[in-house]
């Protein structure tokens, strides 16, 4: 994707460091391949909260934010939750906001969802567990 | 793996349809792999819970279940919850049941955790945001 696309790497956060862990090192991955910057932000517990994720782009020379859940499917914290964090619509999934003075598209991803790949890696766990 | 163990894809649970979809979606490409049965539950608010769970392999024949939590990582759900409904060493993460009257060994699996193929389909979900 184009260098003028931050991604925003979204997670639910926990009073455990294991999500907060997770996410960084997924969006270290992500960073690998997208052109633009990356950031993370968390939707409770852990810090930066959504609104200091969307202030991390500033200074960047972004046009567009990707605000991309890291989440196995749709639910409360995707449909209602992270569409009120960020004040985008929840039924179209975009808005705006303002960085440095200057209009930013925003964009929510879709949650992981199903996926062959999901169910190779979890039956690779559930292997894992008979050693 | 061997047809004498049992997968039990356990997921969140959701007042929202989505993550009861995705779990019973996941388990039904896992059970395309494995040679034994797969079930699933769920920890809160869907249908089965997890010692309906545990039930429905009656009458199987297998000798053990891996209890395979559908997680993105480690919290209080994978590490305290789930033991405790297994009635699980929550350190061992194993232990066993009683099913038609045979011990049956338990082992909990670990959650998906960091992997590119989580990486990967995350980042087509943000392309796909763009489209």
């Amino acid at each position: 994707m184009a260098e003028d696309v931050g991604i925003l790497v979204l997670g639910h956060g926990s009073s455990k460091p294991y999500n907060k862990e997770m996410v960084e090192k997924c969006a270290q991955l992500i960073a690998k391949t997208h052109d633009g910057p990356v950031r993370i932000a968390f939707l409770n517990m852990d810090e930066p909260n959504i609104a200091a994720g969307l202030n991390s782009f500033a200074g960047t020379g972004i046009n567009r934010i990707v605000a991309l859940p890291i989440f196995l499917a749709h639910g409360v914290h995707t449909l209602e939750d992270i569409p009120q964090e960020l004040s985008v619509d929840p039924t179209l999934r975009r808005g705006s906001c303002k960085l440095n003075g200057t209009e930013v598209e925003i964009r929510c991803a879709e949650p992981l969802g199903v996926d062959e790949s999901i169910a190779a890696l979890a039956y690779r766990r559930a292997t894992e567990a008979l050693e």
